[in-house]
Order: C-alpha cells, then sequence, then structure tokens
C-alpha cells in the first residue's frame, strides 16, 4: 500500500471512531468530524512529529481527535466508547482533564490565538517544532482569529500553521463565504499570511501545503475545501445535520458505505505538558510616610519577578504606561510582548505561553477584561496559569467616564470556582501578592488602583493567601468595615470620625476575596455582634456578597449607580461609598 | 474666504477649543482631537446632513467632538470649558447622558460594529442618509472592528463610510502599522471594502474621499494619514503625549502657534433620538400537563411579539435553531439579522439597532454572551434598549461539556446595575417575560434552559416584573427553598421528599432578579424562621447573593466546580444542586 492509500485508510478509520463514538454518546457531532479526517489523516501520520503542538480550535470535532490520539498510541482504543461520559477524560468538546489537551476549545475562534502564543513561546528560546491550529470556516467570523493573524504576520511566527476545514455548513445555515475559498486567502494575504487552497479531502494535496510551513518568514494558512460529513452520502454536504449523531441504523448504512479501514500507522506526534517553576524574588520595601498607588507597586513588584524568574513574561494591550508593566518591558525586552489593542489576543496568547510553561502577567485596565472574558473564561478548562492584572479599578479613576472604570472585574473572576482573587490596598500589600500570584499554579487576578494613597504596612508584614489584616480594633468594637483597595482608605477616615462621636468600629481590609478568610469573618462579625458594613468600589456588592454568605446580613455599600465624568473624590460621595456614607451606615446600624 | 479656507480655519478652531478645555479640566487627550480636526472639520460643516449619523469610535477624543457640536449649534460654547466636571454632559468620553450620543463610546473598536447596525437600519426601510464612524488606527487591531468590516461588506452596506485617522502613535508607542496605509488599505480591500487613502489634514481630498459613499454596493473606508498633535509643533508627531494636556504656558504657545481661528460656520448635521414604540401581543397557551423548554417557549414568544410589534427585529450568531430564534428568522425574514459566529459584532449591531428606535433580541449560548461582555457593558453606558437572551444556562446542558455551559451569565448582567434580569422556570412564565422585557426601556436578561421541564403554571398567571411565585407554601413551613430555572423543579422534587419526612418546606420560583422582590422575600423568609436555602445553577453563588443580601444568612447550593461532560441529571448530583442535596440542606438547617 502506498503511504498515500494508507492516509486515506487511516482517514476513513478516524471517521468509523468519529460516527461509533457519538452514536454510542447519543450526542455530538459527527458530520463535523468527517470533514476534517484527511487533514487529521495527514497532521497525526505523516506531518507532526515529537516538537509539533496541535490544537483543535474546531472543539465540537473532539471526537475524531481523540479518535486520532488513539489511533496514534497515546490514548486507549477501548476508551473512545465512553465519550461524554461522567467518568470519562474524552468530554465533549476537549477540556485538560484530558491531560494530553494544554488548549481546551469549545468556544470558536480562540485556538489561533493559543496558537500564536505557543508559536511565540517556541521562537523566544530557538525551539524547534511547528504550531498547528485547526479550525472551521464559520469561525472565521470571530475577530480575534483576525486579532491572531495580526499578531501572527506582525511576529513573522513561520512556526504557526492555521487549517482552515472550510466545510460550508454552520450551526444553522451555510457559512457566509460558502465555498468561496478565495475570500478567505484574500484575508489572510491581507493580514501577512502565506496562503495555500487545497482540497481537504486530498492527502497528497494537504502533505504539500503544509510542508509549506516554516522559513518564509510569514506564518501559513492552508484553506481546505472539504464537505461537512464526508464519505457518508445521505449526510454529506447536506444542511440539518450539525451536531446530529447517528441513529443505530444509520450507522450501520454509514459504516457500509465507509468499507473496512484496516489499518494501524505509526505517529511521532507526542505533546508533553511543561513543568511550573516559580524562584522566589526580592521585595520591594516601602515606607509609611509614602503615597503609591497600587498600579505603581504592581509595576516595580512584576520588574523584581522577572530578575529572578526567566519563564515570568508580561503582555500588555498598549496600556503599560497606565498598568506600569512598561518597567517590565524596558527591562526584559526579549520576554514583554505587545499585544496591542486587542485584548481577545493579548488573554489568547497568554493562555499558549502558559501552556508551554510560562507565567504570563497580562495586565490592561479592568474594565478591558471584560473585552477577553470569553477567553478568561476559557482558560480555566484549559488549567491555565495566568496572573490577570486590573488597573484602574472602580470610580475613583474619576474624570475619564464610566467607560474606563473597572467595575465588573470582580464580578467575572469570582464566578471562577478556582481563580484567586487579590485587592491590595497599600503598595506593601500589592508587592507582596504579586509574589503570591506567581506561586500559585492557576488563574490569579490583582486588582489595582489609579491614585496614589497611603502605604499602611510595615515591611515586615505578611499577606498570606486567605488572609486578611485588621487595620483598626478594640475589645469593644460595636461595628464591623470591611473594605479593600480605594475604600479601605476611606474607611479608615469613616473610623476616626466614628471614634470622635464615642463609636468602636472595627476596620478590615479584605485583601484576599478567593480564598476567602471564612473563619476570621465569622469570628470579627460575632465579635461586632454581627453589625456588618461592606464598602467596595464595584457594581452588585461582588464583596458584600462573599462576606454575606459567611457570615450573615450585611448592609451593603456598593456602586448602585451609572457613574460619570467627575473627580475621584466626589464620585466617591456620589456613589456614597466615602467615609461619610461609611460613617452614616454604621450609625444607622447602631440606631 | 474658500469653502476650502473656511474649513482649514475651522479645523484650527476646533483645535482651539479642544487645547482649551483640556487644560481647562487637567486631564483628556488633546494630541487625539488634533490628529482628527480636519475630518471633524469637514464631515461637520461640509459632508453631514441632517439624514446622516455619527459615531465617534476613538471616544477619547470626546472634547473635539464637543466642540464640533458647539460649532454646529447644537449645545452651548460656554459649556464647553466645563468638559469632564461632575455636573456636566460633556464628560471625558462621550455618553448618552449628553443627548445627542446615541452610542457611547470609550472602549476601542465598537464604533464601526454599531455603525453597521445603523446602517443595516437605515436600509430596512429606505432610509436616506449615511452613517459615518470616525475610529482610531489604533483600534483597527480589534477583531470586532473586522467582524463589523465582514457583515458591512456581506450587507453590501453602502451607505457606511468609516474614516480611519491614522496617527501613528497609540498610547504606550507606535501602532503595529504605523504609517504603513497600504495595510489598512489591504485589509479593508480583502474584506470587501471600497477604499481610498488621503491626506487627513487636507480638507479638499478628504472631501473628495467623503463623497465616494454610496451607490456602489460597498461599504467605504477612507483611511487618513495624520499626526497627533497636528499644528502644535512641540507636540506634534511626538511620543509621551498621549492622554496629556497641556499646561498654562504651553497652551498659551500652542495657540499663538495655531494663531486666530475666527469663523462660524453652518452646519446640516442634526441627530434626533428615535422615540421607542412597543404594542402588546398575544400570549402563547401552554397545557399543564405539557413538557416545554423555556428556550422553546422564548421561540414561540418572540414569533408572536414580532406579529404585533414591527420594530421588534432577531440578532442569531448561527445557533438560531439551538436558543429557537429560528421561528422568528423564517416568519421575519426582513428583520432577522445573522451575526454569523461573531458575538461581538452581533451585540454592537444590537447597540446600532437600538440607537434607531428597534428593539432588538440578541439570542445565543448564555455561554457566548461572555465573548459580547465588553460591548454589554458599554450598551449601559449607550442608554441602549436591547433584550438579550442566554439559552442553554447550566450545567443541565449536560454533555457538552463546561464551554458550552452558561454559568457566569447571571454574574454579567447583575453587575450591570440597570438591566432587568429574568429567569423563568416554565413555559408560561418565560412567554409573560419576552413581553415583559419588550416593554422595559432599557437593557433586559432573559436566561433559558435547554431542558424539556413541566409546565408550572396556568395560562391566567400574571408574572409580574419584579415579583416571584410561591409554588409550595403552608401556614406552618420550618423552611425556604428558593430557586429559579432548572432548580426550580428540582425544589419540588425535594419538597416531595421533605415532606414524607414530615418537614413543611416553602418552595419559590424566583423569576425576576432585578428588580429584586425583596419585601416579598424578607417576608417569607422571616414566616420561615429565617432558614433560607437557595439553589442555582450557575457559578458563585449569583442568586445567594441577592438574597443573602437582602434576608440574611442563607445556605449557598450552586455550581462550586468545574464541571465536566455527563448526562444532565448526572451534572445536578455531581455539582450537589440536586433535589437530594436541596433536601439534605433543609435537613441540615434543622438539626
Amino acid at each position: 500500500m502506498t503511504a498515500k492509500e494508507q492516509l486515506r485508510l487511516m482517514a476513513d478509520k478516524l471517521r468509523v471512531h468519529s460516527l461509533r463514538m457519538t452514536t454510542a454518546a447519543g450526542s455530538g457531532h459527527p458530520s463535523t468530524c468527517l470533514s476534517a479526517a484527511e487533514i487529521m489523516s495527514v497532521l497525526f501520520f505523516s506531518i507532526m512529529n515529537e516538537h509539533d503542538e496541535f490544537i483543535l480550535s474546531k472543539g465540537h470535532a473532539a471526537p475524531i481527535l481523540w479518535a486520532a490520539l488513539a489511533e496514534a498510541g497515546l490514548i486507549e482504543r477501548d476508551e473512545l466508547m465512553n465519550l461524554r461520559k461522567i467518568d470519562s477524560e474524552l468530554e465533549g468538546h476537549p477540556t485538560s482533564r484530558m491531560p494530553l489537551i494544554k488548549v481546551a476549545s469549545g468556544s470558536l475562534g480562540q485556538g489561533l490565538n493559543a496558537g500564536a502564543g505557543m508559536a511565540l513561546a517556541k521562537k523566544l528560546v530557538d525551539q524547534p517544532g511547528r504550531v498547528f491550529v485547526l479550525q472551521g470556516d464559520g469561525e472565521t467570523a470571530e475577530g480575534s482569529v483576525w486579532e491572531a493573524a495580526d499578531c501572527a504576520a506582525g511576529c513573522k511566527l513561520d512556526n504557526l500553521v492555521v487549517i482552515i476545514d472550510a466545510n460550508r455548513l454552520g450551526q444553522s445555515g451555510p457559512t457566509r463565504h460558502g465555498h468561496d475559498l478565495v475570500a478567505y486567502e484574500s484575508k489572510f494575504s491581507a493580514f501577512g499570511w502565506e496562503t495555500a487552497i487545497v482540497d481537504g479531502h486530498d492527502v497528497e494535496e494537504l502533505g504539500k501545503a503544509l510542508a509549506l510551513a516554516g522559513g518564509t518568514g510569514r506564518p501559513l494558512a492552508v484553506i481546505a475545501r472539504t464537505f461537512k460529513g464526508k464519505g457518508v452520502s445521505f449526510i454529506e454536504d447536506k444542511e440539518g445535520w450539525h451536531g446530529k449523531p447517528l441513529n443505530e441504523k444509520e450507522l450501520s448504512a454509514a459504516l457500509d458505505e465507509i468499507g473496512k479501514a484496516d489499518i494501524t500507522l505509526p505517529s511521532k506526534y507526542s505533546p508533553s505538558r511543561p513543568s511550573f517553576a516559580f524562584h522566589d524574588y526580592t521585595a520591594n520595601d516601602y515606607s509609611l510616610t509614602d503615597s503609591v498607588s497600587t498600579r505603581a507597586a504592581f509595576g516595580k513588584a512584576l520588574l523584581n519577578l522577572g530578575r529572578t524568574n526567566a519563564h515570568v513574561i508580561a503582555i500588555d494591550g498598549d496600556v503599560k504606561n497606565s498598568t506600569m508593566s512598561d518597567g517590565f518591558f524596558h527591562a526584559f525586552p526579549e520576554r514583554s510582548f505587545q499585544a496591542y489593542i486587542a485584548e481577545q489576543n493579548m488573554a489568547g496568547m497568554a493562555m499558549g505561553f502558559s501552556a508551554m510553561g510560562y507565567i504570563p502577567y497580562v495586565a490592561t485596565f479592568a474594565a478591558f477584561l471584560s473585552r477577553a472574558h470569553d477567553f478568561i473564561r476559557m482558560a480555566q478548562y484549559s488549567g491555565a496559569n495566568i496572573k490577570f492584572v486590573g488597573s484602574h479599578a472602580g470610580v475613583s479613576i474619576g474624570a475619564d467616564g464610566p467607560s474606563q472604570m473597572g467595575l465588573e472585574d470582580l464580578s467575572i473572576f469570582l464566578a471562577m470556582p478556582k481563580a484567586m482573587v487579590l485587592y491590595p490596598s497599600d503598595a506593601v500589600a500589592c508587592d507582596r501578592l504579586v509574589r503570591e500570584m506567581a506561586r500559585h499554579q492557576g488563574i490569579a487576578y490583582l486588582r489595582t488602583s489609579r491614585d496614589k494613597t497611603a502605604v499602611l504596612y510595615g515591611n515586615g508584614e505578611e499577606f498570606p493567601i486567605g488572609g486578611l489584616k485588621v487595620l483598626r480594633q478594640t475589645s469593644s468594637d460595636q461595628v464591623l468595615i470591611i473594605a479593600a483597595g480605594i475604600t479601605a482608605h476611606e474607611a479608615l477616615k469613616a473610623h476616626a470620625v466614628l471614634k470622635k462621636k464615642g463609636i468602636a468600629a472595627r476596620v478590615i481590609d479584605l485583601y484576599s476575596l478567593r480564598p476567602l478568610p471564612e473563619a476570621d469573618l465569622v469570628r470579627h462579625a460575632g465579635e461586632c455582634a454581627g453589625k456588618v458594613i461592606v464598602a467596595e468600589d464595584h457594581y452588585g456588592s461582588a464583596i458584600a456578597s462573599l462576606v454575606s454568605l459567611v457570615v450573615g446580613k450585611v448592609t451593603s455599600l456598593c456602586v448602585r449607580e451609572i457613574p460619570r465624568s467627575g473627580k475621584s473624590a466626589e464620585l466617591l460621595t456620589l456613589m456614597a461609598i466615602d467615609h461619610k456614607a461609611i460613617a452614616g451606615a454604621a450609625e444607622a446600624l447602631l440606631d
């Protein structure tokens, strides 16, 4: 049998697996797998080697990925029939629960962004191998694909290859471009890519096109004309078959049509997970007489972290002089990456770097992390190790107005069950927490503020994850005020006002929102007769909710109205989260 | 004076205003305004008329927009010097607080999406006029711009014009393409646009290029070579001046250099806000013996709504056969818009339609609304009237796995202080709430479930906004179970289990999360001795937090672990939000 005949037969074997698996599962996307059978066969059994990486961007084709991995000897063939079962690693869309998966998919149009990050990571250390991304035609409508395309061409990633499985049909109807493959080619070409149009069911054409990768200084887009459901005449190129497994009778007919696909082939593809490495760093010292913004403290901490951790990298979205990551960019240009104003790609690149064992710090305005929300959400399903930093939190940024105010960032990260969420109130805390983030294996979020605020802590202070700081307390406190970030400073002012009135308030700086110091919160609330106030510069009681669920009924002070342009102090007053509002709430509770 | 000289002088006058305003405010982005001075002069005082629309996508250039509106006689000139003050409508970035602003900006790369929606709205009724979008060069890195570009060319929007103010410099450094204007032109051309490259400081060239708009069947991109800070030699084309107002001395030198700009010109531009119109609709009836998914009920309700409301439109992201908006698409193809797999543009188009007086229903998987989070966030600052519908909520969707599960959608919408948030538990409730959403002027969110569930309510039942339904109660209830959507059905099962054990539980269907029926919740909690359980199919206690903040300490059952593929019932059990978990929690509370 010729190599070509072998690859064709393997494509059919992958078809058979995909059909059987989805029929057994009673759900899944067999027609989506069938269009990609030759592409997968050629990639896994001819093109890819031990240095290469593969991302299935069209995650709903998971069955054919599991099938290819089984045929490559990387998972047990028997396991295939457990697709989508509660105790199987072979999920409906790939996640890192299956250890060979470095980049989860299922939200379309994210694979190429992660692929760009992986290709950049390879370039960083002259690592051999290429990154192959298999993408659907429908998902090229996602703007994130063009953010990745721009980045890949700009960074001359000739070790990055995208294969567009142009099967013409989306979920609910034809794609915009159908089989107009030149439309895709023109776009990739305009974005600076090498391109090739091929018959995606011709293993020879595929092999030749994929061999073009590398050495040109440009990434490669192989646009493959395919048919959804290819190989099974009653579903091939037909609408209405997206996400529908065959019934037993249909399966039998399909298998008859495909025929015997009795072949085994060796594969050189063997992905491995990089190990995580963190080395300590030197803390930055601050004086109690200083006034320093937490964003500035973040910048200095990141710089020190970079000095002792070669795997720490920084990614910016053209705001590094605001987030203060620019110090790192100047000191370590080779480990600094400019994503320009493309936050989805910024997060996607970080995903790729994380998959290659780096510790990416991604900093932008907290408000603009919402632009990357779907990427951040998906990163948790990749087991990613990314450190997000959101500056310019809350209404306290002032005059720039609501579009620039991060007021939903805590909601984003607190809605991720495993994300570490930190919110320092001064420079010392921020400095120490940047290290804790790096030490933590997983997604972590640090919220920083724009304005300068007083240094609250001595340099010997410890900031354990899952802890809190008591800023003011007596043995006879009547009310507990919980705050973080800008409102911690307001709470201290409120404390002074209350003290003059003979009211003893305890003030807590809740710098660790997840993990949350639950027992400590309960104890402090109990010692303050259950009278608890939470003040936060965020929409929708994000922090108050955490506390309330732990200690019982609370008074929540938070942003409840649409804010506007104005000075910081004016806005704190207008939104009723300033020291006067806090003091007033305390008095009301004690009435 | 020739027309050309007049427009040049007006450009300088807009420069003078921008510089004075930002110096007075002590913040803002004068250099960004200066590059756009000729473009704004030509648009406002030569090109645009009473039929045209204008969107400032580069929102940080707000001062020159306010200046142009003042010179056009639409706002008071004296008001300009109140830029960024707490009591002025002239914010740092445009919001709808200023009534002439239909589309807020400040998160970059969103204007063209809204512009495409407005241009489509005009085409729908053969309305004259064009939509002009002024965009920065840096923001073309946002993928959303290419989603809009794809849509505009695909829909042949020759009434849409984008002007790229290519001033070469971003916030923290040069843009990727600098003054390589051909790079921009190639991209727009590949996406199917007419293009023109011009000197952006030459009013004649600008006028000629802008006159190309219309009649070609293709949208027009005018790529203007400009200089940041143009006209003031010590900042012109220089790095380090982004977002920096001049001090008094610098201002004086700048004004000397620009010279006298003593001119007034008439403008035909006069934007008006469309009025909101809602007509009632016929309810769909269901039988108490039916089993119907809320997504199916949404589809039927939307269809009926469309029958009596000509301004209701639907936008899909290639999942209409899953969200069930496809019935509307078949019945009203002219009012149905396919955004393909581009959720940011889907939301951005809706923004544009809303600005033109339509009531857009945007439906996708709840999970994928996270892709449009920044657009949804910004829509609230435009005073938008958009109805978002998220299907496939929670782990109960089963085997597709976590990437397809909407587990952060409530967090997104509950973090928007003015958004209505509805979560029906059966078909009747869903049907009635679709009408309530349309009646409401503003952003509303409806969460629907994938699986069929029992019809709980008779057709005569009312579902007022800010209400709740008591599904089970006695005069001696010992515990209160609050649920919504899929967990309401689990709660009913738990009730039955508890009853057998002699425990009386009250069961509440909390279909209205915002407005929240606060007083009713407090009363019910009190009647159940404060023993409250909230069960929800969402990350991070979103609903429990609402309740907790209202009634005090609660037991929260919610998704606390990363879910996985599996059957619906298995997942409900695994995540401990099924009827057994609920009953167990109730017993624990009463121990």
